[in-house]
């Protein structure tokens, strides 16, 4: 990564870039904490914290990189950037804000600062095999979750917001860092809000159940939706729906191909869902990149500017139709785009047959 | 709110004031959305969001502002500013990144952008009745949730992890939102550490405990540390330097008052640590503001920029002792600083008395 970094130096003709948003400091050095900058110049990787980090750095900073600990940040970057003649700094212009950027300015005199725009961000889209693993096991946590969650909703007893508590608390007695967002556990006509909070309303029996949640596992996000029937027997209604949900779905992960774009692989689903006719009712893009992030590069949308699929990459595909006032239906998994193969492999095993996944 | 803000503008020269950060934008309007911004001007209060919240922001939103609900943000904002005759606008320089002020400045041509630091910020320094009576009962919250933990802690059982996890779930169960931040459970050596993880490791009989948690309610946080004693006779080693930092705690809530600068207030307690010997080892500030987030202005330490205390203020009054290998003290109440009667009025009710900290 710092030697791409580093083509990138040549590129722009700069003699310096700093990275100061700590999820890339983290992906560049293994950082966890919560103060840590890193310096790449033409000949030098520089990872700089403060005393507190003094043992934890020294633990976790991958080989390659210098460790210095500093009083004062400001400072010793000063020092850093006339040490290494440094004339033109490239910063993250997506991350450092305005006020911050002045400052610098000031402080570092004589030098030009260069503000780039997601840089990391662009190398975090393509996953190595460690990060593919780690998203797996991130993943595979999920799944059990997903079923120990199945088992602990006692319908017309628990509300959405103890069903929500419950998945943080197992998220992490299952070996997960936490979870990766505020569950969605949203039933009845509340599953049609595609951002619902989980609400002290008991869920009831004979209806939808949305379940929507993820965990870190090692910084790594996962990220799962299933949308579930409270009781034994689904209505015709819901049933329509559903399998529009998920022929759509599975539309994109068997037809989907390296060398696509973002908005054709959107497109499988959308135009899937149009010609049945709730065009309308899919209001959201696709799906989105999943790594250190929740919700990063590359975005599935129709809406999102182009990103041409490499293979690769690891994002949701989460299509989901929305009836206001009756229900909503969402399925998504994880899926990685297999450079080798052209096409994806699904990392959810998660079933979405919807005779599997009553809570009866 | 707006009134203040109003008369910034005029100060200023500013035709109107953008405000961008989602807390700053709950602060000044009561929305509790992931996606809302604010205009002002010299005449006009205008919330803006998109088709997600459209109900959610009528709820929500106070009176005084209109609601505007976009397709595009930008251009939004393009069309209130043109129709406001807006040439000038203020916008939040410490929350906006490079690339999107570069990106404002472009689609708003003509339109010269003002870089403000912190305005949102200052105003919410001063507590109104209404957001103390939350603070409180954040605090009241994060109190019972202390004695259940010490009723729940089984040493020689329990690992510092699962005691922050229990703190985590039953901080939902009680009725907090969330917690304001990683609960620190840190035991033995570990409490040294004052920004410690909780670890994989069983909590030790006759050892030092350290807890530090809070939980947010109604979007108000709380904040609380006590160490405790696990086991029935602390050693006269912990006993002396818990005595220290709990003189120097009081000392501070007894004798801050309305006019002191915050270095001053952090002065009592540092000058009498120091006094006792132990200067080196209170590497950390004395306190800090604490409202709908954990850590905001003003900050109490003696590197801080100089804040004079007014009255309405909440903050934290935590001095600290750690012995690197040996053990850490920390105690942590909230505080209201009364403009009334001058002095400090403590949040925390729970007790300090070491003889009532015992896990046994």
């Amino acid at each position: 990564m710092v030697a791409k970094i580093r083509n990138l130096l040549s590129e722009k003709g700069l003699d310096g870039f700093l990275v100061t948003n700590l999820i890339n400091v983290r992906y560049l050095t293994g950082f966890t904490g919560s103060n840590g900058q890193v310096l790449i110049t033409r000949d030098a990787a520089i990872f700089m914290t403060d005393f507190r980090y003094k043992i934890q750095s020294r633990q976790e900073v991958r080989e390659g990189f210098e460790i210095v600990v500093y009083g004062s940040y400001m400072d010793e970057l000063k020092k850093l950037v006339s040490e290494y003649g440094i004339k033109t700094l490239g910063v993250e212009g997506n991350h450092v804000t305005v006020v911050s950027f002045n400052n610098m300015k000031e402080k570092l005199e004589g030098v030009e600062l260069v503000p780039l725009d997601g840089v990391v961000e662009d190398l975090r889209i393509i996953k190595s095999p460690e990060e593919l693993e780690l998203l797996r096991k991130s993943q595979e946590i999920n799944h059990r979750l997903f079923w120990e969650i199945m088992n602990f909703i006692e319908p017309g007893k628990m509300t959405e917001r103890d069903v929500a508590i419950e998945i943080e608390y197992l998220a992490k007695k299952l070996g997960a860092d936490d979870v990766s967002f505020r569950p969605i556990v949203a039933s009845g006509p509340h599953s049609a809000l595609p951002h619902a909070s989980p609400r002290d309303v008991v869920i009831a029996p004979n209806d939808v159940l949305l379940l929507d949640f993820g965990v870190f596992y090692r910084g790594y996000a996962s990220d799962m939706t299933r949308t579930v029937w409270v009781g034994s027997r689904p209505t015709e209604d819901f049933l329509e729906i559903y399998n529009i949900v998920l022929e759509a779905q599975e539309m994109v992960e068997e037809r989907a191909r390296v060398g696509m774009t973002n908005r054709e692989v959107d497109a499988i689903a959308r135009d899937y869902i149009r010609e049945n006719g709730f065009g309308e009712n899919f209001g959201h893009g696709l799906g989105h990149g999943i790594g250190l992030e929740i919700h990063e590069a590359p975005y599935f949308s129709h809406r999102a500017s182009e990103y041409v699929l490499k293979g690769g990459e690891v994002f949701t595909v989460e299509p989901g139709i929305y009836l206001e006032g009756k229900f909503g239906v969402r399925i998504e998994d994880m899926v990685y785009a297999d450079a080798s193969s052209g096409g994806l492999e699904i990392i959810t095993r998660t079933t979405k047959n919807i005779n599997e996944l009553k809570i009866e």
